[in-house]
């Protein structure tokens, strides 16, 4: 058996020092090292696997860090950091303190731009190359940009400015003609026909393909012939997502994107995945029985079929289903037109992409009242997938929204709860849940009345209370468990951050402490509006806010980081705790 | 004389009842009203002079409000609105309590959408169809879109998805060959070649055009065959912005676009405008001496060179001054692109259109620290602009990303000092300041330190003070004035939201007493800020909130606006008083 050529790869000039005879095999190591990983520890396996060429032959074409490789999304990424000097800490990806899921500057030189949202990689390259320009540095600078990230539309305002400027970016399409989902919208027919040459070339672009993504000499020289142009270019490389794995290859949209840990027995794949329900699944069947009974009912998502739980849904209403591809902002104006005319349109979307639909929520939604449902997932923390894809800001961001009723569930049972009560207001409204399996209340403390209307609900009232917990989501069963062997304390469910149920707030601060938890930051999200009904009342407390930190939250394990930042029943003891012991002389 | 055509004309089927032969007489009508009117009362002259045969032609095949006609930004409805029924109030135009400044269904059925920001048009307008569809309802959707909005990344979401839907949308796309500046990048290029047919087929729409948008007979063939259209289509029309109106043809970006009440004397035109300084003058000066200096400054402006008062800034550095076009979230990219080579990219944007770029800023530019420095013009009220223009949201959204820091100037003095402390900073940055004339300092009252470092700044201190007033931006001239007779009120000017002077707030707090004034929501704001700060430090004291309301603010005079929500001195005095009266048995 001859060595293995990757251990030798310590950054990709090792891998422009090897024989072009070589490169074959070394995608092969790079393919057996990807598919193990991702065995051992997860990950975005589909990806990776389709561009393990490409990514051999960017390397050797061109000179990371002077030539700026910047890619978009980074699910594609593996092979990457394989190459550039990580190999050997690949087994810490998207675990804490390890490699990160995605890319980042601060974890590599060789990562030009942090990625995690799509269709970023047109607009930050052109900038990095006139940047070059302007300061007289050398260097290329190449966008890989996958055909899903191609439908949204910051990619158009970047190949627009990109043609217009003359500059000679390098935009490598990576055309494994999928999104996370199966593509959408007009782009992907066009990409099939010799209207691809016209489109970019209409924008300004000298077009080289559609090249074979998996033959390497092909890929070679086009993209030499792409180092030397003088102006715009884009190589357009069809691959295969999964490229190599058989299972990958064959079932693309749930395992080749990104899965758990697996094991390759007997010539099937065994995984092991939780049989619990999560809350995307609680909000997708909660939909499906709206839907049944109430033809009015429309739902969009953005290219999050699966994620959203909702590729049943679409099957059984194929026609009152839109994904509209990675479009968040087409997503929510699309929505507002459904609604003008009577539908109430559901737009399920995650709470770190609703931030590219911002301006249209209270643009083209708001301001006039549509009543369109915004169903957002992963709200809170996310565990593996980092830094680019916590669900933050969405409270804090939107709170202050004219209109916009906004809502959390605890449980599973919650939810349809809170989708019927949302779906018979007359103007827009927003659920938010956490990505990850429902919660169930404490045994022997399930609260006696399911809640109803638009107020708090109050989950223990402590006969004397010394202190209350007030908290949005599933922490209030977290609440529930650090209350329970402590008779004067109280806890109370939000349920609603607006309208904000101001005389529940009021009867919860009046025994003068108050802890208030959210998995949000803290900057202007529920705790905010709490303080802000107690300072309008005059009403003195002691309020101790807990959520998410004044710092970008990285990659890790949820359950643990929620316990480092409080948000756990421990956590909210040790919160209430404090307060009490101020008392203390 | 022959009686006039428009008087007779209450809604559109009174335009298709009239003989197609007195068409060309009512667009002469037309033209003549909206000439005046702009000279009465101010507003988008040229915009609307150049969509005036298209509209009537619209209005004749198409069936409005059965049919939708979705208006991109709404810059060019002034034709629609004088044949839907809002003739004889078009003198109240932009002016509170009367005619929208843009488009809004709350005045008028035949307005299908709210719409004052660019770009939403086809996806609003492939909603209302889907919509239609769905509901079994009959009608057809058009969508108007300007060039300029073409640029804009939620057009071509719209358009990918428009394509892809094979659904009868009709997109007139009207071709001024301008933004609101001149266009950029590549596609005003395409659209003046066969390209342009290319473009839109690849997209899967029927392409007809280019058409002469001035003639009449042109355009009626052109939509009804679109009308009957089973497919996707876009009908390329050629207009004239300023159409009719000799100086608004040949001064199309500045006076062409938007302007004040005029007057037409003597051959000449002959405008009123006050020689005092704006905010936004103030902003460009400032950023002209520092690329003057400093060879890393460059700015970029989403087509808001002249809004901005960028003009003569291009003309200086026309290597150095980016205009990206209507398209926020690339401009906001494209500056982290720059950022990351060791440019120091001034990204000028309004408020409003910040919203568009909510995820960039987070995603693309503070996540890794990269040092964009935000200049956030419009921010606070607007006046005549109205609801879908107020800079509302802007501290609120961006007040919790970790590492931003954000500051406000009072005057024009603070503008290059702030400018000068963001430049020093190693990461992002945003200065917030409003529409309109600089204020100045009360006479007697200037300031003796003009305030350095990251702090607050203490404009009044009083010896043994009763109440605090607190400001954002120029607010501190209204809260000096406020507090001049009264010897124990103290002022202070934040500066800082973020870092937010903690000890100034303390100090300020610790009379008991303390007004936080602001031009921008109460909801997370500045105010929010100072709560959090005072919970965390156990620190009681009445606290009492100005800002914008929970309500859209419409147009009106911005003024009177201020007086209205109590943002000007006498409002703050009476906050004060209401403070110190509370102590009163």
């Amino acid at each position: 058996m001859t060595e293995r050529l990757l251990p030798r790869i310590h950054e990709p000039k090792d891998l422009r020092a090897l024989p072009e005879s070589d490169l074959p095999r070394l995608c092969e190591e790079l393919r057996e090292d990807i598919i193990a990983l991702c065995g051992r520890v997860g990950g975005h396996l589909g990806a990776s696997l389709g561009v393990v060429e490409l990514i051999v032959a960017l390397h050797r074409v061109f000179h990371s860090p002077q030539d700026a490789l910047v890619f978009d999304v980074g699910h594609q990424a593996y092979a990457h950091k394989l190459l550039t000097g990580r190999r050997e800490r690949m087994d810490t990806l998207r675990q804490a303190g390890g490699i990160a899921p995605f890319l980042d500057p601060r974890e590599s030189p060789h990562d030009a731009l942090a990625a995690g949202h799509a269709s970023t990689a047109v607009s930050a390259a052109l900038g990095m190359l006139q940047g070059r320009r302007l300061r007289g540095l050398p260097g290329h600078a190449v966008a890989v940009v996958g055909d899903g990230a191609l439908t949204g539309g910051l990619t158009f305002e970047g190949l627009n400015n990109a043609g217009g400027s003359h500059l000679p970016l390098v935009v490598v399409l990576n055309d494994n003609q999928m999104s996370i989902s199966a593509n959408v919208g007009a782009i992907p027919a066009l990409l099939r026909t010799s209207g691809a040459r016209a489109f970019f070339e209409g924008l300004g672009f000298t077009y080289l393909g559609p090249l074979d993504g998996h033959d390497l000499p092909v890929l070679l020289h086009a993209l030499r012939e792409a180092r030397t142009s003088s102006r715009p270019v884009v190589v357009h490389v069809l691959t295969q997502k999964g490229r190599g794995f058989p299972p990958a290859e064959a079932d693309l949209q749930t395992r080749g994107h990104a899965m758990g840990p697996y094991e390759w027995r007997d010539g099937k794949l065994v995984r092991s995945r939780g049989g619990q329900r999560t809350f995307s699944e609680a909000f997708a069947s909660a939909v499906e029985e709206l839907m049944a009974r109430d033809a009015r009912v429309v739902t969009v998502t953005p290219a999050m079929l699966e994620g959203s739980a909702l590729v049943r849904l679409q099957q059984r209403f194929p026609e009152r289903v839109f994904d509209v591809g990675i479009a968040e902002s087409h997503a929510v104006t699309f929505c507002a037109g459904l609604a003008a005319t009577g539908l109430r349109p559901v737009c399920a979307i995650y709470s770190t992409f609703l931030q590219r639909a911002y301006d249209q929520i209270i643009h083209d939604v708001c301001l006039t009242g549509l009543p369109v449902l915004f169903a957002v997932d992963r709200a809170g923390l996310v565990g593996a997938d980092g830094a680019t894809h916590q669900g933050t800001y969405d409270v804090a961001s939107l709170r202050p929204i004219p209109g916009l009723t906004m809502m959390a569930p605890v449980t599973g049972e919650d939810v349809p709860e809170l989708l019927a009560t949302a779906l018979a207001l007359p103007g827009p409204s927003l659920m938010r849940f956490p990505r990850g399996t429902l919660p169930e209340w404490p045994a022997g403390l399930v609260p006696e009345a399911p809640g109803a209307g638009q107020g708090a609900r109050w989950l223990k009232r402590a006969r004397a209370p010394r202190v209350c917990l007030l908290t949005l989501g599933p922490l209030a069963v977290s609440a529930l468990e650090a209350a329970a062997a402590e008779p004067d304390w109280s806890v109370v469910d939000a349920r609603f951050v607006t309208p904000l149920d101001e005389a529940a707030v009021l009867e919860a601060a009046a025994c003068g402490r108050l802890v208030v938890a959210e998995e949000g930051t803290t900057h202007g999200g529920l705790g905010s509006a709490v303080l802000e009904v107690l300072a309008a009342r005059r009403v003195v407390a002691r309020v101790r806010l807990l959520g998410m930190p004044d710092a970008f939250v990285p990659h890790g394990d949820a359950r643990v980081q929620r316990a480092q930042l409080g948000l756990d029943a421990a956590g909210l003891r040790r919160a209430a705790r404090a307060l009490l012991e101020e008392d203390a002389p």
